[in-house]
C-alpha cells in the first residue's frame, strides 16, 4: 500500500464522505499539557469512520461484483456502514446480525435499506451464515477490518486531518479489529511530516498490544470492556503494517475509559462511543511523555445506546 | 434598542466569545420536511448563549463600576457566565447561589473564579443575599435576562446565524426569563430579510403563551418541567420587546421535549440541554405549518447533569 494508493483512495471516497471538523478544547489541552486536535468521525455518515472504509470497498468492487451484493456479519458500526454505502450505490447488501443484536441496530441497517439476516449470536454462526450468501447469491463477502481497501479508506481520516494540521507529532487512534490503526499509521507515515502513530487499547481487550510483543495475532479470552467495538483481533492484512508503522500500543483501564469519555461529553459537549474514549485515556494516562507535543485524536463513532450508559 | 446597539454589541463582545458553528441533519430536515439551521450556543465558552449577554453586561460597565464588582443569583448558566466574563476582564465577581444547587455547578462558577455566596434556596433569601453585597461592596447587580446590556448580548447568536443564513424565515428559540427571545427578534427585525422569531415554552411552564394573551408578565405558579432553564418569568424591559416582535409562543409537551432531546443526540451527536430540545419539539409539534422553510434554531446551552438524563 503506497501513498499514491491513499491518495486515490481519498478522491475516489470524497464525494460519498463528510471531511469531519477538527474540534479543540482549551480545557483538555491544560490537563494534558499539549495541543490535540480532535476529528471528529462522530459527525461521519451514519456516525462512524467505518463510513470511510465500507464506501471505498464497494466503490473498488467490478461491475459484475456490484450486481451481485455485498455480505458482511456484524452488530455493529460496519453493518450500518456496508448498508449505507452499498444503497448509496445501488448494490444489494446482506447484514447478518446475531439474533442478540440491540433492535435499535437491527433497526439502523434496515433504515440504511440493508437486508438483515439474523443467526444464533456465536462467531462460527455468523460466519456460517455469511458464507451461505456468498455461496447462494455471489455476493461479496467485506471485512470490517482486515481487508486492503478498508484500511486504505479508514486511512482517509488521518490524511484530512493531516491536511488540517500538517505538523502533528502524533496520531492517537483506537484499536480493535485494526482497520483504523493501520490505514492511520500508513497515512502518518506517508503524508505527516515526522509524525507517529500510536493506539489505545482496553486493558481487558489487550490483544493487539500482546500480539506487538508475541510477534503473532493474538486473541482475547475474555473482553469485558466497555469499549465495544474494541473487543476483536488483528487480522493478517493489518497486524504487518502495524507491526512495521505502529510506534506504540498504550493500555487502559476501564475507570480511565470512562473518565475520558465523560470528560469529552462534559468538556466538549460531544456525543461519542466508550471506546473513541480510549485514546484520549491513553494520553492523559502517559501524558508526561507526550508534554507541548501536537497531537491528533481520531474520535472514531458516536453511536451510542443512551439508555445503556456507563454513567 | 436599535440596529446599531446590536451591531455596536457584536463588536464589543467578538473577542470574548466563539462565533459558535451552525449545524444542520438531513435526518431532522425530512423529519421537519424544512431545512433547518442549528446555531450551536452549547459550544459557546462556558457552554451557553449566557456567555453573550453577561460579556456585554460587564464590559458596559464604568471603570468604578469595574473596580467594585458584579453580583447576580443563579443557580444555573449565568452565574457561570457572569464568573467567567468579569474572571476575563479582571472583575470580582459574587455569585449568590441557593444551598440546594448541585455540587458541580458550584464548583464550576469557582473554577470560573467566582466567589460563592451561599444562601437559603427561596427567591426571596437570594435576592437579600444580593442586595447585601450590592450594598457592602457597592457592586453592580447584573440580571440574567431583564437588562437591556443582557438582551442586546443574547441576540448576538441569532445575528451571527443570519450572517451565516441571511433568508431564514424564522428563528426558533426557547423561552424562560426572556432575554434571548427578546433579543433573537430584535436581530431578527432589524437584520433579517423578513425572519420572524418564533419560541418554544414548555406547557408546564407557559407563564410567557399566558402573557401573550393576558397582555401583563404572568408568573408560574408551578413549574414541573425536565426544561429547567426556563421555569424564571419574563421582565418589564424584555416583555414589550417580545410583545411588539416575537410573532408566536409554541407550547409543547414534556414528552415531545425528552423525545426531541433525544433526537438532537442520537442524530447529531452533540450534547444539548433539556431547554435546548423545546424550539425543535416546537418545530416538530406544528411542522405543517413550517413546510419548506428555512428555519434557524438556537441551540441554548450543553450543561447538562450527565448523573440525571430523563432517558
Amino acid at each position: 500500500m503506497t501513498k499514491e494508493d491513499l491518495l486515490q483512495t481519498h478522491e475516489r471516497i470524497k464525494p460519498y464522505i463528510h471531511n469531519t471538523p477538527v474540534l479543540t478544547s482549551r480545557f483538555l489541552n491544560e490537563q494534558a499539557n499539549a495541543t490535540i486536535y480532535f476529528k471528529c468521525e462522530n459527525f461521519q455518515r451514519m456516525g462512524a469512520f467505518k463510513m470511510r472504509g465500507a464506501a471505498n470497498a464497494v466503490l473498488n468492487l467490478t461491475a459484475e461484483q456490484k450486481s451481485k451484493g455485498v455480505v458482511t456479519h456484524s452488530s455493529g458500526n460496519f453493518a450500518q456502514a456496508v448498508a449505507l454505502s452499498a444503497k448509496t450505490l445501488g448494490v444489494k447488501a446482506y447484514i447478518v446480525m446475531p439474533e442478540n443484536a440491540p433492535t435499535v441496530k437491527k433497526e439502523a441497517v434496515k433504515g440504511y435499506g440493508g437486508e438483515v439476516i439474523i443467526c444464533p449470536s456465536t462467531i462460527e454462526a455468523r460466519e456460517t451464515a455469511a458464507k451461505k450468501i456468498q455461496d447462494e447469491k455471489g455476493a461479496t463477502f467485506l471485512h470490517p477490518s482486515n481487508d486492503v481497501d478498508v484500511i486504505l479508506g479508514q486511512g482517509t481520516a488521518a490524511m484530512e486531518l493531516l491536511d488540517d494540521q500538517p505538523n502533528l507529532d502524533f496520531i492517537f487512534t483506537p484499536v480493535g479489529g485494526g482497520g483504523l490503526i493501520a490505514g492511520t499509521a500508513l497515512a502518518a507515515h506517508y503524508l505527516g511530516n515526522n509524525c507517529q502513530a500510536i493506539a489505545g487499547e482496553p486493558m481487558e481487550a489487550d490483544d493487539a498490544w500482546r500480539s506487538l510483543r508475541s510477534g503473532k495475532i493474538e486473541k482475547n479470552q475474555t473482553s469485558n470492556t466497555v469499549a465495544d467495538g474494541l473487543r476483536t483481533h488483528l487480522g493478517n492484512h493489518n497486524f504487518p503494517i502495524i507491526q512495521k508503522y505502529v510506534k506504540e500500543i498504550i493500555r487502559v483501564e476501564e475507570s480511565e475509559i470512562i473518565a475520558a469519555m465523560r470528560l469529552i461529553w462534559e468538556r466538549m459537549k460531544i456525543i461519542i462511543e466508550p471506546s473513541c474514549a480510549v485514546p484520549l485515556a491513553a494520553l492523559l494516562k502517559e501524558k508526561n511523555r507526550f508534554e507541548k507535543k501536537k497531537i491528533g485524536i481520531i474520535l472514531s463513532g458516536g453511536n451510542v445506546d443512551l439508555s445503556n450508559l456507563p454513567f
